[in-house]
């Protein structure tokens, strides 16, 4: 078992480091908006989590690399020391690139040292909890470059095979689930995270939801028939985002003489119809719910219904506030802070997408984001 | 019944009134934040409900007092027509005061008449709609003009007995709930709103609830110990609110050497620390409850023990966000914009203060603010 | 003469008062924007000046009207106190518009005692500023009203005959100007302003300067050939201001099915193309000089000229910056906070307007605003 | 005089090549603030300049280097098609900097190859100005440079020879001038920019001018003296501009256990008190000069006095707003957008700094940014 922590590990962040294979340089240093940090910055936090969390408690006489380091690319850690203003990531030219691969060697060389020895359930814990942070991150460093890519006039290509949004649905058809009390919430041994821990019991009324996701296709329709302007089908924040920021089309699309294209991280693509709709916001989806005259799963909905359907295309937003399970509570120290304290104004979304890491989500799994986010691959399925 | 009608729909209309007595007309005119209304509006935008959405339709040659007031007392009911900007409320200067109550007086005049004849369902529906409406907004009414009186360095007394923030505790302890399937949501003949009106069942967890809400002492005792400058009692955006606003007591409060005091509606008056805690935010709520190691009531909770204890001293805040009843659907036409489309971003609150009028709110009410709002008559209780 | 000055006084005094007569108590109290005060806020200010500066220094045993007026009614002089937030002079509903009457009648009397007497030069020239600063605020008083009144959507009218921007111009043509050394600045004997105070030499070229003001059909023509959509007539910080203020028209005006009508104190009224234009900002003027391949004139320019053609119909926009004369020094005390503080980021404007005291202006007067401001009877004439 | 201009040219472009030199790839990127741009696109915007101006004019059947680079690298000239949004030049991450570069080489190849044929007057001219562009970028560099690297926790060091504020006054005492006639602007045959060609007469008052700039011990002492804290030494927007940003020191300033420091281009140093200031905005200088019972001078003064004393360790900030000569008028085309559109809001500095171009200064040059500036190396001189 030590050794497939160790082998899990570094497959871990040799993935990592092969998403950074097509990037320049230059590619690795803007922050284009507070909520998406630049590739260098993702490199080191996750680096900086194993130092922080695992090395420096456990590995006797382990030496930081650098005493700057762990201010620099803390993130929302508040327990451990001052942090780096968030929206200040971008301006933080030095160390270098170069200097956060030789921190990544630095680090997995003392973790491989670490991991070889004898290892305590505590310290496998954290490990893998670092493991499932670290490819939290490389979903992050994808949807974060692309948002600084689609800024770039001249739509600039990642990689050609990098068309993420480009897959159809493989189902169709309504299913349904009768009325009762389900069990909700993680259940065996695997790792999960601690917001989604608490099973407990939910009752839920008889619903129907659909086996496919809404397409490109739905959502033209959607746009076509003037939704985007037409306050009814809309939640008061959701048409005043919508007004304020002069919306009528998701993120990333725009529109050339009369044909749809949209940005991907394989270039600018005309939008392919049967391909599934991505990056909406929880407003937008929520439109289109009351547009079809449907709505959203709830978080456990879905949870009970996902077993029997193909998911993992799209982070799929449900009808549900991110709220903490019964008997949730806070773990004390830094790792308390990874997911309570965003228990407020944000959205649950189920699923995973194209850019989830391998093995990486589950039928129990919560992700979670304020209802105008739009950047990550998000799509919708309805209820009836 | 008729009669009955009629003369709830009278003493609706004269509380209203009754509330304004001690105002000058001066008082009537600004609106010093967006989410807080002139008392003038309050007046008209009450008025023009029962006009636009009764008269209009069932008072045969029915004519309207005057054709800009529908433009501009109309409030978010996007379904008619073009509104007046909500954050200029207090820029309009005419129709005077004056004019509103002549406005009133029509209104009153022809809804007599109308509820003089035979009365439908359909119409004592509206009815009491219209008269639950101006309940609500005689509540509004007194926040907002204390919100805007509060501005005012000289500190301005509304009324010498209108401190309505000087009652204490009636009951303590705990009550405990055992674990079940517990029936929600509103039963019974009465009015209720549409967002609590789909009964349903739903499993909760055994718990312990107290009976006295959170009082001004315990409060201080928070705010001396620092908590307001300790982030890990907050969820991260009450944080951020709390950096942003440099805040470091509730609304209203401030420090004169040493002793605490408020600004009441009665004039600032010193703090009775056995009195029950006021004008905090969900964020507060949610952090003195942290600090204490315990928690908010979810509104689930709140509904299955409220009969066993006194209620109604404070709105208090739960730890739900505001989302859908199972089987809610939105109403079709301008009623149906009353409570579904702000599901989103707000927090429950249940129970009811000492502005709120009398019999107006019940154990299935469900309150709703957005979770920075303070300028309501809010408190808590805890779950633990 | 001191008879004369007290007649003069209160000339002023109820000239202030009678500006005032048309209103409601309502249109006393809003402040629609930061640099628009209410009506009260004007009545009361002025009253203070005479209280502040004079009465409590020159009249033995006086009593304050109010304890908080010095608080609530200073303005800029941050030398003398706290002041209440420029930004909520709206919110201030207490002392009423009754008591700010009263409070005036107390000042008047005690300043009638005060003139009675035997009157030193320091005295008179305090009072002679006093009477000029009423009469400057009796120009903001009507300006502010109006930008509040145009918010309402009804137009409400102040006065049938308030129309102050109907006039047109009484001369044409246009006047040289021989280049040579020419004295500036205020000489005699009469009252100026300490920025219009020191007389010195400055060396002007020749130019040609009109005797007529720029007329709405010459602006009309402006805006149909496109030039609020042409960055090419505009200053860098104009054309910013434009885009993000998505302008295309002066204040007040807007276009009705082809006719072009404007907000006046008389009503909506539609636009004589004959008049006089008005409500234009510096950034207007100058890129309607650029349009006609002209320019403005500079302040000197403007003095020099000024005898020799009709002015006082408009507010005229000069090509000078606000600075100070050679030899301006600022005075001590809060006197000293009149002028010399705001000289950076305003632009001169010379001449009068239908709104401006009788015989307030002259040649010399150097008003001054900030170069987006449109809410003066502000206009242009053109130098070539 | 051809082969003259060629290696003044190539001078010019390779001392912008080496101030890159200490320069990681990473330090390329970022924007810190829309005043302060990337090297990279000073790189870039100084090199299109030549190839818009000049190459596509000029030289017969020129290739330009990347279709997309006029649009990305344009800077204000708004003649010449849409340009990238100012504040999104940090996100441009491609082309790469190697790809600029490049770019530069063959700008630089194909201006050899048109230098070396037969050169006309107007080509001359355009050159000539594009040198002196350059030079402008070159300052530009790395004031913007500095700004982003002090943002750095870690306060990085550019090149340990770059302490640019470490210099002494090298002259004391007054320099007294006689009232007169003087004539102000460029004489002579050099280049000259728009904005001082047109030599004119200014008539000027007897004046004594110091021959030494403030030092930071004396701006210590405007410090400790509390002089940001009290508004009478402040113009009215400084004051905001202290208060909304809580100033207490120059830009670049700290304070360590009671030790002043500053950030420079050579990292972290303790303040030599002896060194001139630098880094002041014109708020700061006024302020400064006032406390001293002083002013600043006119940038007339400056110009008549100057020859007699040394200058060009800093950009001094005068009392001038910066406005057009008499007999100035905005070229046609893009080269017309050079300075006359910034003529209103901005305040003359004289002199030149210990970063500016060898030789690209003189006594007539007028540089001038908006009063809030800071990021220069500005300094003041006081005259009485």
């Amino acid at each position: 078992m030590d050794n497939n922590l160790l082998s899990n590990y570094l497959d871990t962040r040799q993935t990592t480091e092969k998403l950074c294979e097509p990037l320049q340089i230059e590619d690795y240093i803007p922050q284009a908006v507070d909520f998406a940090s630049p590739p260098k910055w993702h490199l080191a936090h996750v680096t900086w989590f194993f130092e922080e969390m695992i090395l420096k408690q456990y590995l006797a006489n382990y030496q930081v690399f650098g005493e700057e380091y762990g201010f620099l690319f803390n993130s929302y850690y508040q327990t451990i020391g001052e942090r780096a203003l968030r929206s200040q990531r971008g301006f933080i030219t030095r160390p270098t690139v170069g200097d956060v691969y030789q921190y990544r060697q630095h680090v997995d060389k003392h973790m491989a040292e670490l991991l070889s020895g004898s290892i305590s359930k505590e310290l496998t814990d954290l490990v893998v909890l670092g493991i499932n942070h670290e490819q939290q991150h490389q979903e992050l460093l994808l949807t974060d470059l692309k948002y600084v890519l689609s800024l770039n006039p001249t739509c600039p290509v990642y990689k050609n095979d990098a068309n993420l949004v480009a897959d159809e649905n493989t189902q169709s058809g309504w299913l349904k689930i009768e009325q009762g009390m389900y069990d909700i919430g993680h259940q065996g041994e695997g790792f999960c995270f601690d917001n989604e821990c608490a099973a407990h019991k939910v009752h839920i009324e008889e619903f129907e939801i659909s086996k496919n996701l809404i397409t490109n296709a739905d959502f033209i329709q959607f746009i076509e028939e003037g939704a985007y302007q037409n306050f009814k089908f809309w939640l008061d924040d959701g048409w005043t985002w919508v007004q304020d920021n002069a919306l009528d089309k998701p993120l990333y699309w725009q529109r050339q003489e009369g044909e749809w294209f949209y940005y991907t991280l394989a270039g600018l693509k005309p939008i392919n119809p049967e391909a599934i709709l991505s990056h909406i916001s929880y407003y937008e989806a929520n439109a289109f719910a009351n547009w079809r005259g449907m709505r959203l799963p709830t978080e456990f909905e879905w949870e009970v219904a996902a077993p029997q359907f193909d998911w993992g295309q799209r982070w799929e937003w449900t009808a549900s506030a991110y709220q903490p399970y019964p008997s949730f509570s806070i773990s004390a120290g830094a790792v308390g802070e990874y997911n309570g304290k965003f228990m407020v104004n944000q959205m649950v979304l189920r699923g995973g997408s194209r850019a989830t890491a391998q093995g990486h989500s589950r039928v129990s799994y919560r992700n979670f984001f304020q209802p105008f986010m739009q950047w990550q691959y998000s799509g919708l399925r309805l209820v009836k």
